[in-house]
């Protein structure tokens, strides 16, 4: 019967993908912009790279522009990855060029499963595994079951590198600190937290602190400032692009 | 200040966005993939189209593949669409291709907008303009605020065709007949009602049945199928994309 | 890393149980105690029976007594059911025997994975497969996703007999008239619908009706009692064994 | 078509409306009494002053009189404004004065509107622009995207003066002190809080604690009381008017 | 104690305002745009009119404008009634008037007041007093209990004409209809209910049937043109207030 | 230990009444007050009633008077059962009394209970035992598991009269209808439901249709009265109470 | 008409109550057993008592028994209360009583009013007035406005003293210590909590710790226990009736 | 009548199960694993064991293996067990071993029961008895009334030693530490919480830890993992298997 044939390829296809995935070069945590274009330079490089996002569609807080209004804004040093993945811009100030937020966000993503990056959606990142005080792993659940609120176990995929890609709700770097007695690589120790807004300083500090915060857990994007303490920037894209590459550029050599 | 001028450039962008879409050759209701091919095709053949999402994303069904298992089936002859939108896929059985669920949802949206395609996500169409005993235009809400239960006033868009492609649920055929006292194209002047699965009988009359149903509207896609009391067809996406460069060529004469 | 061992081993399981569900001999939508016992002996007569579960656990409504108080009875034509199945009862009536309902739920779940029946929980039957008028596979989604509301499309079963034992509410019966144009084979063509409650009378008719009632469709326990129109009956399980027990050798003849 | 010549001018009357408020002299947070007063006064003395407001109507707790029954109370130090704002007031005590609280409501909106001060509905205040240590603006989002929970980008208005209107809940102060490390003028440097009721003294502290709490922050009303530490008052609006007149007389001065 | 006072003069205020309403010229059900603009004609002729509504602000679909751009659309045949409001208009196109949404809803309701319609909030008609084959009067209850779903018993409010001023949902015409065996006056006897959208249509159906629809029960507003069939017509309110002037005008002579 | 001493008398009392429940001359189904006027009067007629009452406490809608103003009124004509009760009122016009209705509501209850009726609350029927045309028993179920939407069996209840005092509501002679194909003791055959207001109509056909409405099932209150198309009566309890001797006076000869 | 006749009546009813209670004796926060108890002897003294309970019903947890099983159990010391009350009881143990919950329930509520204790439902105590380091009245709103989470001023009730028998929850004494840097009269100064349970000491304890916590506000039932840290109790209600019982000794003497 | 003889008999076993209860030698808080496996053992070893579960079902988390996989893996250690318990397992790795997890669940239920062990489900613990810094038993209530948000009082259980077994919630601990001022058995007296994943040390520690943590009071499978700080485990079954042996071990001495 052709339904279960068709049946019967989805099942095997994506066992594959997922058998594979247990043992990656890095693991995304959330699937955003920076994670998105790390995922894609990572791949392009020839990492083993797997993405997990908690949503059905991946892309963050890309295709709601600001307010709701289509559009994202991205500076200068960020056309060379938009004309990498052939996505449109228009010049629209001295440094500043409007992108319509449904175009990068689908872009961000089809150049990443283009490039070879493995993205699984409807799975969340729920804890870590850590030993040898070193992050080793990700425990990951279907995000369906997590919302139907049912009790069923978790499983386990291994990465030389993990990274917390969730924005600045900071998810897995806050279940590490909350359920192990640790100390992160920031000033405090601890998350110190999104700033009010100022758009400039947000993007440089963005930059800056993409990078490791604690053996084999990383940060990019709002999650790299949010951790440090940078203030929040609204629907300017640059630093999350510039972070997910920076990123790539650090796990290229280290992994 | 910087944030402020970003903001500007955001909202002169989607205000003249939403003014051009107030007149348009086409307008489709939902964002699925027989209205991202559709779309596409439209765009590439120069009509001013414009794509209505209620959802912050668009792809429609595509994310989730089978069951969550993130892949779906596609046919031979779905092949040229693949290939022009540049989307992987792997050959798995005599005539049946696997491709990437998130690579086919992204790499339809991308296209589209690439092609010139208007989209616009938040958006829900809640009613028609009808005058003379023919579809006019749509009447639109911000679907957050539908989401909220505020209530609030729609605004119009105007457009020669205007396409059903909100799947079985056929949303935009139900409001005109609940609506006004009228008959629409299919042997019972009603909607028949999608059929338990037969996915080859599926395929075949979504593809025959894509077309008008109205006098200025049109379905396509599994909205065709269940208007016309089709089979579904569950993950396999082939009638989804042809009914959408079938209904493009259809509107590419007519509009 | 043994964490990922483990879940290596647990997908490959799965993946195997999976992929052997697609094509059975049998397949029962509902786990309640109908299901179970049927799925008892036609795994034990050597057919490959699939049961599908929407919720966590098996059982259905026996977990509960009556009224929560976690007892229910059944008469002296059951025991030797109980006696092959190693549950135990007490005499407290001419012909009524008392059962711990946690004893019954946890004992029929048991003996049918003992006995070979391959039980899925967390999915549900939303449809069909129906071709030559005749019942021909089930169209099945992750319950998860559907408590989530997402939308994805689900993927297909086949079997050479479907059963719905999904109690009163009927609903693989009840899809295949809503979304068909067809008829059952009651009196009316129709589901008729459980009456009031008299106990005797329930219980004859569900045994009675058990059965076939579309080409390649069959209903068991408390899903035939209403399909035809008996009272329903209460915390008294001897109609629901009894059933699944007819069933399976029906079946066993059939398929 | 008539229908879109419509949405045609609303679009780009609230596009013009929109730009202006990007940049303003005060951006009041909130729409209750004491920043309606004060947005009439601050319009008639010529400023660009802009309200911000989460729900679709304005006026906050006047409506609703106390405990519901539709009257509120006055002192007669309020008279002048009541007769500036041509709205009606009956005598009932020796220093009372009644006044139906819908009268009430319209009239503080329908006059601040008429005299210029640009109001917005359907907005929240989410965050500030902070720089040098001074609040320069505000970052807002559409409250039905709030209410949707979509992970939407917010844009941002500047302005020379923000003002914390938002009643006990100081959501703005509160969101200042939570994102920043800083402190605001009180005693404590941070929230005092509410106290329980006490009428006179609650409006007394109202109106000598309305002012500035943060470089380019200010109180007014309930959330000037409740930011010192000063008790509730219940429906006695006098505080609430004078403090909104007071904030006018200030700002006037300073921006 | 002054607190209790203050109470002691609110509540006598509530008590004489509800027990006056209890015997009323007209009782208007809902306080949308066309109840308005009848209260305030009506009230301004001397007569006795009390408008319920349901929220706890006025205004109805007044304050979002269309789709929460804060504007709405009047023509030329409105100004008389803007003038005499004093509200402020802007000129958009030939005969079309652009309002500020926010103005117009508080406008509406200060005027109202002011011109001595009793207006309670919080308040919702669930039902009528029908003796006589005639509507005498309505069966009210708190809204907020009615939301909280608590099992309480409403009061009655006498009336020499009902108005169902509640928009397309027609709530009072519904409930008479629901529980009472009746024809109202239009062709099938029965609610007709909204067409999809045509401005013009929809402007002079409106208008039309603005008028009795039963013995002792008036339409107006939305609620006209829905029980008659005519169409939508979205953010543009030239109806809505000529249908109140009208309403005001047949009621001014017959009550 | 004490507190096990305290929890095994009240399992044991508990028991008992629910044992002696289990074959009662009459059960009423709902706790409003004419299920207390009449389980007072049967009870104190010998008669073993049964009350039982979803909710936690019994007496139906009187406790919030009238729109949550705690005052409830009553006629002459039940000034007898009044004074049996020891329940004050005051007169209030020629032919009107007032009686606080918490008053009335503890007052029916304490009375009911001390004359001898057995009441449980936190129990639901959902639905009858009918055996050879006649309504045999009820069918129970703890409301918690109800609420909590548990899928328990129910237990059973057997008497001679059930009688339906679930107010307009109806809800055990709309199982009977839904689930039997039977017709009741209306002109229609069916429920005819209840009309807008008018007391005087209200209090008469309540009154006078109290009484059987198929072979074992009796109606009572406000059941009777939208039973057989009466009007509603707000907060006027005479015929309540009335209907509830009446019920009484019936039963005491027939059962 | 007579329908407006009997809402006349009801509202002028309400109003009288209402207005009395604005100055009272003895306000009762909560209408649990307790508070009934104190509420009777208070009445029966001749204090002006009022209690105010947020729920529809009076009788807080009473109704319930334990587990639902619905009788409660006394010791001999509250003898003399359910014989003055006319509460039947039946001796179970040595010093043990079964109560049926239901007839305490109404029986305490029915003797409160009857004694002249004021009762008001759906009214819940959000705040206090606290003058001079002095408990001078409670702020209280309408609970349903409350649950519908209406924006909505509170009103004011004036007392010499103010009872917190809202529980362990203890509402009152909660507001109290967090609007208002105050110390109240237990060893912590603060509020100590219920402890896990202990039949024996926490009678003895609320027995011992009902009285004044600060000028002004007294603490009676499981308020009084949880307040100064006392163990609870479940389905006993002796120390609940005794320390109304005492409380009324108190408040008869002082105020 | 049959219906009721079948409800008193289901009655009458309830009361009489409830009863026995009451005085146990051991209660378990919880019925997942680790809780079944103890109940199994120490039935069989002659002790009167209670086991107390929330939910309907038994077998926590169990039945969904990893990630809705319905597969668990165990060690070598746990074949005894699984021998014992007859419950099919298969060798998967050199010292794993896989189970399907609906055969456990299901086989952990049934054994226990027939060992003895007395099972509750829709009962939660919600407290302690606790005298002289003593656990002497368990305040429980129903579920559903729980669920339901009912204000109903708790029953109480006594026993010789309490077992908290409700996974890492720690739900009976948690209310020991919270409602009294008390010190645990652990390095910090207080709680210590689950830390992130490692397979082999959580084994270690479950085991290690199971036993007493205060007087009366004991904790095993992952509660004892979580209260002693040890990282969490996911699918694998062994450690909970173990414990509840070993805790069954050390209770059949001391009870």
């Amino acid at each position: 019967m052709k339904e279960v044939e068709i049946t019967e390829i989805i099942i095997r296809e994506y066992l594959g993908s997922l058998l594979r995935a247990l043992d990656s070069d890095v693991i995304i945590a959330g699937g955003g912009p920076s994670s998105l274009v790390a995922g894609y330079y990572l791949a392009k490089a020839g990492k083993k790279v797997t993405i997990l996002e908690r949503k059905l569609s991946l892309g963050g807080g890309t295709w709601g522009g600001g307010m709701g209004f289509k559009y994202v804004i991205l500076e200068e040093n960020c056309l060379p990855i938009l004309q990498e993945l052939n996505i449109n811009y228009t010049k629209k100030g001295e440094d500043l060029y409007a992108v319509d937020s449904i175009a990068l966000a689908s872009g961000l993503i089809f150049n990443a499963v283009k490039a070879g990056a493995e993205i699984f959606n409807l799975v969340s990142v729920e804890d870590l595994v850590v030993k040898d005080n070193r992050v080793k792993g990700v425990v990951v659940n279907a995000s369906p079951i997590e919302i139907a609120r049912l009790h069923v176990d978790p499983i386990t995929m291994k990465a030389n590198a993990v990274v917390d890609a969730t924005g600045h709700d900071l998810e897995v770097v806050k279940v590490l600190l909350k359920k192990n007695n640790l100390k992160i690589f920031t000033e405090t120790g601890d998350i110190v937290g999104e700033r009010s807004m100022d758009v400039e300083e947000g993007e440089r500090i963005t930059l800056e602190k993409t990078g490791e915060v604690f053996p084999g857990l990383y940060v990019a994007g709002m999650a790299a400032c949010a951790c440090f303490g940078g203030p929040r920037m609204g629907p300017i894209f640059g630093g999350m692009l510039l972070s997910g590459k920076k990123l790539a550029e650090i796990l290229v050599e280290k992994v």
